[in-house]
């Protein structure tokens, strides 16, 4: 893995570590002079347990080593540059970062890319399997390059599947997700944005309009870019996202037919849990682990729809989702190493 | 005042004891034997100014004091039975409560009230003076009985009264607030859903449809029951409240058209701050301050308009608004007291 | 298990039903009537992994599912009247209450228990193990009744055990441990100081020279009831102990020896963690695991040393250790389970 | 006032703006073109009161507005370069930083202060007086340059000077200060040590042994270097500081006599709170005042005594204490603006 030192890195390295599949993960880091030689001088928490020495990055090495797959826990610039060496090299990879997720040109605007080699890089964004099992488990089997999903682009997509490919959202009325997130969320890199005064004891919305996650959810939805507005907040705890969507049904249902509609979606898929009305899910119920948790309320008229959908950042919207994508990508159950 | 015990109560107290115009307030209870005999017991934080004694609510001792006006912070079972007696005995209320805010008996219905005499709380009703002092400032001089607005209600009602009164939001297309405040919006009594494990590293919704204070809203606002959403949020936080509120303008706008309708409508109104875009309102500035700080963000669309309103639900939602409305009921300067 | 309600049994019931040793287990209640008749109810975040039904206990049934070790996360007075019981049925206990960890009556005076079988409880009292592995791990094998140490305790002992038992410390200068713990060690039951509000941007001493812990450290270390202090404070935080220690030694000691010593004492003792001066554990270090972290700072002087000593009170400090004393009890690996 | 961007400064430039002796402060920078133009811009809280105009600092026109009076809310080491340059232009120094506080060079070492004209620095060093009113109250009213104490330094030497004073204290048994902090004492300045997944669920000591306040506190308390231990925390809290202070009596007291030793010392200090055992202060309640609240537990040996000592740190720990000592400067009530 490359890019072990930040909050993604931590949570990948400890489930790499305990899945039953594999040994102790390699890790790697870009350059051979910079920072800690071991993980766990960073993270003082992986004391004890012998040691995550990190290796500068080389492909006569990581051949050598006998490594098959990358996951890449790095910033989208540096991801978009390795990508194509990686894949050169034979290696399979997922990416955790943003640099492989949009098919279309106007949202990958907003992350600027400058790309040594275009043609090539067109060809993998065109190859790249968007990384929500859910969704897309068949095509991982086969997959090559797997776009890990962003943290809030998972929690949103997975609440509004069920009832979007059924057809009963009301798309031109516009659908809300009003989105909450614990600080891991905005990496590990100090700011005042960050800083524990600024955090504390508050709450405050940011990139109204234009997150960058904005872009994979309409594409991976099916929707225009006006028919989804979405709203980030920064949570004063440190890891966590509760997504509040709000919806129009094309006609009046009831909570029973809303609940089965979901049921039905995510039939068999373990990482999803539907709670029933009134039961809600909360924020908290799905910390540290890999699940989704989806719930809902309708109103007395039948239309206005509000779902629920809470998961923890940096596992089902992270670290854990590329553990499920690897699952899936090497024919293994989807829960292993995840529990 | 009586209901001095409660979040609300405390506040109250530190105001009107530091107001320019006014003597340390009386404190009463409804019942003489129960519980502390001064308020510094329930709050060692008021320790060391003289003593609050809390003495038991006589009428001929009320009057006796020379007193002239009451606030109750009860909770509206209480304050629905006080009420019509403090009114027989010549006295001006501020009640804190939800017992005299609704109009409309739909609306009154979920607070099941059993009045005594059906005839004068209808009458008292009718009269009673929804405390929003900037909507309703000039009815405040001669009223006789204010019903002090909800927490939420407050913080909804500032950020849409501007447009939705020169009629620019689109009302059929539904307007979404979506609210989250701080704990001590939920009283001092503990349960397991104020119980601090249950809410640290926690956000959840709860009472989604039918939380008490829609009622103010649609009724205030001028809305019918369908038209305003309102989802309420429990934040792991102390105090605050940051609602995000989701309206479809009827023809589109340049943010600059906003941010006049906003200055315009609150020209001269001390306790709303407008935010200009880019910036925005963050829970943490309003509180310990009686402001509602308004702000907004406006899609490229310029019909999709995203307003954020953030006020202390101690303050600007309780005891800070009751003083405000003293002030105007006594002619006094709007900020006295309360810087 | 019985108790499984409270924080500690659902932090029990989570690592007993992924122990590679044991199938899922069997949750048991005092009675038949109360309450919920699955955890998941009263844990929504247990919810879809097939139910944990809640059973009232009945010892035919407990022997008929051939059940060998009991667990116990009840309240002391619970305990103290079952284990007789359980232990007439042939069961091994692992109770994890105050109600069999002290031997001396002085020390069990402050849980005023009421025994129905003076005898037999004597006779129990003078066979229980403390639950300490790093200490009494050769005990535990041919343990039937093994009194799981309190948290607080469990932090303090660890730290002072390698000292103490090398004669290093002046215990007559007095020992100080200055202990600070999250909200969940307060249990879960609701009342006015967990209230959220309370606990928030605020911290508490409270029990000072009298909580019920002193006397498990003073009768495990082997100090009198004066030569240790022991100040519990409560942090606006769910879980996790940090205690800071302070002694003096007989005689001027380097760094190196003191970290010496404490490696030399824990050597080969997986759940032990020695932090290197000038590194210090940090409480968020040892959260979600079974590790007690121990660090130390030694004054210029030799003499004056300050102990930390961090874990998770609710795995190391409760359920964790009570995984690790079982797995001594039947000979598995000190690991298992708890990874 | 110099130095108004931080959160000293800030809380500072809300007291002085609302002290009824003073017109709005002059705030000034140390560079005319660096940074923000107004207060507002780095704190949005300011907003809405008319502007707070940041203007470099020039000594002609501090002269020009008839400023007497000049705070320093500036690092050390501007502080240590400054105040020679304004006590040479006759104006009064209230400086909040450590520059001036310590009489002995060996304390001051740890600061490296390297002094342009050392026999002025000198000079000024033993002019300098320590701004701690209920100390040094009866020489602030002819100082030049008051040293206003450390946080820490407030709190600890507050509950110690009454029962070292009366020669109660065995000092030869040591002194034990374990102090914990909100993360505002920590600066304004992003780190990875202020990163709020770094302090939330955490609590960590540090700089034990060589914390800069240690200095202070020995040389005001009379101590020497070895009696007194001293350990900082940061909590995972905003503001405020809680001492747990561990003395050794010289021979037995009873608590009532602990709490007039206290009271008697006390008497009349306005801004110092006793509580009586067995009530004891928790950090909270000074939250946003500037008291000092003090409690304590005394051993049934009579011998063990520990205090606590609680005060906000942005308050009666800097800018409130500031403005207590510009009170006494100027011979008005001590409580004037601080209310």
């Amino acid at each position: 893995m490359l890019g072990a030192s930040g909050y993604t890195g931590l949570e990948l390295t400890r489930i790499l570590e305990r899945h039953p599949r594999l040994e102790k993960p390699s890790l790697l880091r870009r350059e051979a002079s910079d920072g800690a030689a071991d993980l766990a001088e960073i993270f003082p928490e992986l004391s004890g347990n012998g040691g995550y020495p990190l290796r500068a990055l080389s492909w006569p090495e990581v051949k050598r080593q006998g490594i098959e797959l990358l996951f890449l826990a790095t910033p989208h610039a540096a991801s978009r540059a390795l990508v194509p060496e990686a894949v050169a090299q034979g290696l399979r990879v997922i990416d955790l970062s943003g640099a492989w997720r949009l098919k279309e040109a106007q949202h990958r605007a907003i992350y600027s890319f400058q790309d040594a080699d275009a043609v090539t890089a067109a060809e993998l964004t065109s190859r790249a399997v968007y990384g929500l099992p859910e969704l897309n488990g068949d095509r991982l089997a086969s997959a090559h390059l797997v776009a890990n999903p962003g943290c809030y682009a998972t929690s949103v997509i997975l609440a509004l599947l069920p009832l979007l490919k059924s057809g009963l959202i009301d798309q031109e009325r516009g659908i809300i997700s009003d989105s909450k997130s614990g600080v891991s969320g905005a990496g590990k890199a100090p700011s005042s944005r960050t800083h524990f005064v600024s955090v504390a004891d508050n709450l405050s919305a940011y990139s109204v309009f234009n997150h960058r996650h904005l872009g994979e959810m309409v594409e991976q939805l099916g929707l225009n870019d006006t028919q989804l507005t979405f709203t980030p907040h920064l949570l004063p705890i440190p890891r966590g996202i509760l997504s509040t969507i709000y919806v129009h049904l094309k006609k009046a249902m009831k909570p029973a037919e809303v609940e089965s509609c979901l049921r039905n979606f995510y039939g068999g898929k373990h990482w999803i849990r539907v709670f029933a009305t009134p039961k809600l899910p909360e924020l908290q119920f799905s910390l540290h682990t890999n699940y989704c948790d989806l719930g809902f309320c309708l109103a007395e008229d039948g239309q206005r729809l509000v779902l629920l959908s809470c998961l923890d950042n940096l596992l089902k919207g992270a670290a854990g989702q590329a553990v499920q994508n690897m699952n899936l990508m090497y024919g293994w159950g989807e829960r292993e190493g995840l529990q």
